[in-house]
C-alpha cells in the first residue's frame, strides 16, 4: 500500500446562516454532518489507522506518525486570549471560526486541536465547550458528554491508584514482612511463586536482579514488600469529573472494617489529575507507560519517593489509558477536521490539547490551530514552557483573542458575573473605558512577543460592539502593542466567512521567521523559575512562600525534581493571583501557598492564593435546563 | 426498505483447540474475529440501527424493537447456578459454551446476553468476566475494560445526583426563599425569568399550573424553591467502579468553604447504583426518564420523598444515559452474537442483564441465553420476581450450572479461597463428599421448579473430575431433583462442541409448556414478601428486623412504596445470610439490618447481615499482573 495514499478532495459544508443567530444547540442539531469516514479520507488517513465511534467520531491510531514521519510539519498556530471575564471571550469559537476560514474558504488544509470539555462546567455554570454560533465543533452533544471516554478512563485510572495506596497501607499495617511476602507472592498449584509483571520496575529500582521471589534474601524481601508510606506525605487524591465541592476535603476509612485507619484527603476534578497531564504531554505508548510509572504519590518514612511503579499499578493504569492516548477526530460546522484530546482548566492544570494531537495534525495538514486555555499568562505560558519543551515543536503564530466586553471590564467596568444581566456599559459605546482596558491586551501581546512569536490580535465581534470601538482596539494593538496584525472577526455570526480577514492575517504572519525561545532554562532553581514567571509574565513585584511551600521546594530539590518546568495553579481572572484585580495590576506580590509535583507528567505546580482544584455548583446549575425529548431522543438545553 | 431485510447466512469461526488449554487471554488474542458489521448483517440488522465502536463492538439502537414488533419472540433460556465457591463455577463460561453449541454447531440462531464486567473485580480479586477457555466473549480486553462506556456513564450520572443534593442543601441553608427564587430564576437580558426544562415535573407534582415564575404566589414560590431535605434521611451515596474500601464510610464537606456543613456518607461500587438497576429494568427512553425522575434520594423535614425530579437533575441524568440505554453487540470465540448490557453483582444489586438486550435478542434470534448472577437464590430469583415482572417475558428453560468442586465444598470439603492452592480433596475422586454436597444442587433445582420452569442441570466439567463423579451428579439431579435433564458439559476445553449435549437438552426442554408464575404478588406487605423469599427460597425459619429496618418498612409503606418487588442484598456464598454456612443450612433466621428503596428502578432492597456494597482489594490485587507491551500495545496478564 502506498505510504501517501491519494487524499480525497476536501468538500466544505455550506452554512445556512440565519439572523438572529439561533441557539448553539439549534444550529448544531440543524447542521449537515459528513460521515467521519469522509473526513478521514480527505485527510489521507488509511482505514486501518481509524477506529470509528459511531458515524461522526473516530479515534486515530498513533501508527500514522510512523507512516508520515518524513513529511514536513505544517504551520503551528496557538490561540490564546486576554484576561477573560467569567463568561469567556469566545476563544474556542475563534479557534473554530479561524479554522473554518482557512479550510473552507481559503482552500488551506487545516486541523483544529481542542480539548475535551469537562462535565463539571457542562452541568455547572459555564456550559459546554464546543464553540458557539456558526463556529462550532459537532456533534456538540457528543463533545460535551462522554465523547470517546477519555476523561472517564482518567477517572478510573486515577482512582485505581488512590485505592492502591490506601489498601497497601492497610495490608502493611496488619502483616509482618513474612506474611506480606506470602500474600504478595502466593504459591500457584505447583507451589511456585512469581513476580507480577507490574512489579518488575520496582525490582529494578531496588537493584535486585532476580526472577524468582524465593531467591530473595531476607533483607531483599523486606525492602521489596514494605513500602512504608508516610500517610502525612500522600499527595495523590481521588478525582471525579463532577463539580462536587463537598468532596474538596473529606475523611476516608471511617467504616469499622478499616480499623480506625481513617485519614483526611480530598477529590479534585478529574481534569486536574496528573494522569490528564500525562495524556496531554506524552509522545507515545512507551513514554506514557514510563511517565505513569514515575508518578510520585507519597514519600516513605525515610523520605524517599513512592511511585506508581512501587505500588505495582502502573501497568494497569496504562492499560486503562490505552485507548485514551489516541486523539478523537470530529468536524466543524463547515466540515473541517478537528482533533479533541486532553482536558481544559489551564488554571488548575496545564490546560492544553495534547502533544500527540498536534503532532499528528502537523503531519496531516498545512495549518494546525491549537487552543491553550484562558489568557496568555495561563495556557499560553504553559504551552510554550511545558508543552513545546516536551514536544520539540516550534509555534509559528499566536492569535490573541480580545473582546470589547472584557476590555471595558479591565478598563474599570462593573463586575461581570454569570447568571446576572450585564451592565448597559457593555452594550453602549464607551471609548474611554475601552482605551483604559486595552492595557490588559498590551500586556498579553508583550507576553507572547517575549517568546519570539508573531502575534495576531483577533477582536471577537459581539453584535453590540460599535465600529469605532473595534477600530480603536485594532489600532492600539498594532501601533502601541506591536502586534503583527489585528483583525475584527465575525465568525460567531457568519462562520468561516466572518473570519476570512483573520485567516489571511494568520497565513501572512506564519510566513515570518520564528525566533522562538523558552522563558527560562530548566536548570534554574525552583524559586528562580517561579519568580521569573511571576515577575516577567504576571508583572508581580516578587513572590512570598508559605512554610509548606518552602518545605516542599526543599523536598523536591532533594529528590532531584528541581529540574522540571513550572505549571502555576492560578486564577485565570486576573494577571495576578487575586481574581478581583483587573486590567494590569501593579505593586502586588504572589503568595505561594504550596508546591506539588507531577513527577510523571513532568512539572512542579505551585498553588497561588486560594485556587481550588474542585469547582462547585451555583444555585441554578446548567443541569436544570437540560432534558431529553423522550420520543425523539433529542437533547434539549445543552449549551 | 424491507422491514425484514434478508439476513446474511451465519458463518461460524472454527476453533483451533489446543491442549493443554492456553490462558484465557492467549486464546482470546489468538482468535479470529469477524468484523462486527458481519455479525449485524447475519442478525438482519439495518445499517442505520447500528453504531460502531471500533471494528468489533457496536451499539444497537432501540428502533429495531419497533421494526420487529410483530415478529414472535424466541425461546428464553436463563443460566443460573448452585451456590458458588468464591472462585465462581463457570456460569458465564457455560452461558457462552451453550450459545456456541446452539449457534455454531446445531444451526440455531442464538443471542447471548451477559452483563458488563465491573472494573472492581477485574483489577481486584476475581479478574474479568468474559468466560474462559474456549468459551469466551471477545475482544476480552474491550469487555473487561471500558467497553462502550456504560458503567462510566452511570458513575457520572450517579455522582452528578450526589453533588446536586449537597449543593442544594448548601444553597438553601444560606439563602432566604426570596434569594433562592431570584437565583433559581435569574432574569435574562430582557428581564424575564423562566423555568428550566428539568424543573417542570416538580411543578406538576406541586400542582402548580403556571409557566411564568413571576406568576407564582408567595406560598407557591416558597414551596417550589425550598426542598428542605432532612440530611439524616439521605440514602443516595456516591459511586465509583473501583474496589476502594476506604470509601465505604466517609465524611464530606470538611473544607472551610463548606462552612461546617460536613456529613457522614459513603461510596458504593457503581454497579450497585440505582441507576444501574434503572438501566437493567427500563423498557424505553421515556420509561428511563420517568424512572430516573422518580428516584427518591431523601425525605424532606415533613417526611415526604425528595426525588431527582425535585432536584431538577433527572433530565441531565437521562442525557448522560442516552447512549448507555443501547445494548452493546460483541461476539463469542465461535462468532455467535452477544449482547453486553447492565451490570453484575446479584448479591448487592439485582445483577441481571438488561430487559432491553433480552427483548431485542428475542426478536433477532430463536434462542436467547441470558445469565443471572450467582445462585438460583440470588440472580435467578430476582430475574423471575423483578425482571420478568417488568418485562412481561416468560422464561422457557433454566440451566443450572453445577461443578464437582463446589458440590464437594457443600458436602463438607475444606474452605475454598482465591489465591490459595486447593485442597487435594478437590482433585481426587470422593463420592461421599460429593453425594452430601448435591443437597445444595437439589435445593436450587427446587427453587427453579417453584416458578414452573423446566430445569436442565449443566455439570461444568473440570479436568480433575472423574466419570463416576460426573455421573453421580447427573443421576441425582434427574432422579432425586426432578430436573428435566442433566448433562456433562466440556465447553471450557472444547468450546461449543463440548456443550453439544447440553444444547440439545436445552432445545428439548424449551419445547415443554411453561407454567411460569411469580413467587409472590406485589400487593402483599413488605414483610410478607421478605419472609416468603427467606423461608421458601433460602430455607430460613424466619426473619428478624433491626429497629432501622422496622422504621424504614413503616416509612416506605407510608410513602406508598410497599407494592414494589423485593431485591435482597445477601451474600452469594450461602443460601443463608452467613457466607460460612455451606450446603443447605437449616435452623437459621435471617437478620434484616436495613431496608432501602430504589423507587425509580422499582424495588425495595433489604440488607441481610453484614453485606457491604463496596468491595476491597487483596494484598496482591490482579492489577499487579497486568501490563502492556509498550511496543506492540498488547495487553498482558488480564484474565
Amino acid at each position: 500500500m502506498s505510504n501517501n495514499p491519494e487524499k480525497k478532495e476536501f468538500t466544505p459544508i455550506p452554512l445556512d446562516l440565519k439572523k438572529p443567530v439561533p441557539s448553539d444547540i439549534d444550529i448544531a442539531q440543524a447542521s449537515r454532518l459528513k460521515p467521519i469516514t469522509q473526513i478521514t479520507e480527505e485527510l489521507g488517513l488509511l482505514p486501518e489507522e481509524v477506529e470509528l465511534y459511531g458515524p461522526y467520531k473516530a479515534k486515530i491510531k498513533l501508527e500514522v506518525l510512523e507512516r508520515l514521519k518524513n513529511r514536513p510539519n505544517g504551520k503551528y498556530v496557538d490561540v490564546t486570549a486576554i484576561t477573560p471575564t467569567p463568561l469567556g471571550e469566545g476563544k474556542t469559537t475563534t479557534t473554530v471560526g479561524l479554522s473554518q476560514a482557512l479550510g473552507a474558504h481559503l482552500g488551506k488544509s487545516v486541523m483544529t486541536c481542542i480539548r475535551q470539555p469537562s462535565q463539571g462546567p457542562t452541568f455547572g455554570i459555564k456550559g459546554g465547550a464546543a464553540g458557539g454560533g456558526y463556529s462550532q465543533v459537532i456533534p456538540m452533544e457528543d463533545l460535551n458528554l462522554h465523547l470517546t471516554g477519555d476523561i472517564h478512563a482518567i477517572t478510573a485510572a486515577n482512582n485505581l491508584m488512590a485505592a492502591a495506596i490506601d489498601i497497601r497501607m492497610f495490608h502493611e499495617a496488619s502483616q509482618s514482612d513474612e506474611a506480606l511476602f506470602k500474600r504478595l507472592f502466593p504459591e500457584d498449584k505447583h507451589g511456585k511463586r512469581s513476580f507480577g509483571r507490574a512489579m518488575l520496575n520496582r525490582l529494578m529500582k531496588l537493584g535486585i536482579d532476580k526472577t524468582d521471589p524465593d531467591e530473595l534474601t531476607e533483607e531483599e524481601r523486606s525492602r521489596f514488600v514494605r513500602l512504608d508510606i508516610d500517610p502525612d506525605t500522600i499527595t495523590w487524591m481521588r478525582g471525579l469529573d463532577t463539580n462536587d465541592r463537598y468532596l474538596r476535603e473529606i475523611t476516608v476509612g471511617e467504616s469499622p472494617s478499616e480499623k480506625g485507619m481513617s485519614r483526611k484527603t480530598g477529590f479534585y476534578i478529574t481534569v486536574a489529575s496528573e494522569i490528564m497531564a500525562v495524556l496531554a504531554l506524552t509522545t507515545d505508548l512507551q513514554d506514557m507507560r514510563r511517565r505513569l510509572g514515575n508518578m510520585v504519590v507519597a514519600l516513605d518514612k525515610k523520605g524517599d519517593a513512592v511511585t506508581a511503579d512501587d505500588l505495582g499499578v502502573a501497568g494497569a493504569l496504562t492499560v486503562l489509558m490505552k485507548d485514551a492516548i489516541k486523539p478523537t477526530l470530529m468536524q466543524t460546522l463547515e466540515g473541517t477536521p478537528v482533533f479533541v484530546h486532553a482536558g481544559p482548566f489551564a488554571n488548575i492544570a496545564h490546560g492544553n490539547s495534547s502533544i500527540l494531537a498536534d503532532k499528528i495534525g502537523l503531519k496531516l495538514a498545512d495549518y494546525v490551530v491549537t487552543e491553550s486555555g484562558f489568557g496568555a499568562d495561563m495556557g499560553m505560558e504553559k504551552f510554550f514552557d511545558i508543552k513545546c519543551r516536551y514536544s520539540d515543536l516550534v509555534p509559528s503564530v499566536v492569535v490573541l483573542v480580545a473582546t470589547v466586553r472584557a476590555l471595558k471590564m479591565h478598563g474599570g467596568g462593573p463586575t461581570v458575573t454569570a447568571g446576572t444581566p450585564l451592565d448597559p456599559v457593555y452594550s453602549e459605546e464607551n471609548l474611554e473605558l475601552l482605551r483604559e482596558g486595552t492595557k490588559n491586551m498590551l500586556h498579553h501581546i508583550a507576553i507572547a512577543k517575549k517568546y519570539g512569536v508573531p502575534v495576531v490580535v483577533a477582536v471577537n465581534r459581539f453584535f453590540t460592539d460599535t465600529d469605532a470601538e473595534l477600530e480603536l482596539v485594532r489600532k492600539i494593538a498594532i501601533e502601541e502593542g506591536g502586534a503583527y496584525d489585528a483583525v475584527v472577526s465575525n465568525h460567531w455570526e457568519e462562520g468561516g466567512a466572518g473570519a476570512l480577514d483573520l485567516a489571511k492575517a494568520v497565513v501572512k504572519a506564519a510566513e515570518q521567521p520564528a525566533k522562538f525561545d523558552f522563558l527560562y532554562p530548566l536548570d534554574w532553581s525552583i524559586k528562580k523559575k517561579i519568580e521569573t514567571i511571576a515577575v516577567e509574565i504576571y508583572g508581580a513585584d516578587g513572590v512570598d512562600y508559605s512554610p509548606d511551600a518552602e518545605k516542599n521546594i526543599e523536598k523536591y530539590t532533594r529528590l532531584g525534581l528541581d529540574n522540571l518546568p513550572i505549571c502555576m495553579a492560578k486564577t485565570h481572572l486576573s494577571l495576578s493571583h487575586d481574581p478581583n484585580l483587573k486590567g494590569v495590576p501593579k505593586g502586588f506580590r504572589i503568595p505561594i501557598r504550596d508546591v506539588r509535583a507531577s513527577a510523571g507528567a513532568g512539572f512542579l505546580y505551585p498553588l497561588l492564593g486560594t485556587i481550588s482544584t474542585m469547582p462547585g455548583l451555583p444555585t441554578r446549575p446548567a443541569f436544570m435546563d437540560i432534558d431529553i425529548d423522550p420520543v425523539t431522543g433529542q437533547i434539549l438545553g445543552l449549551s
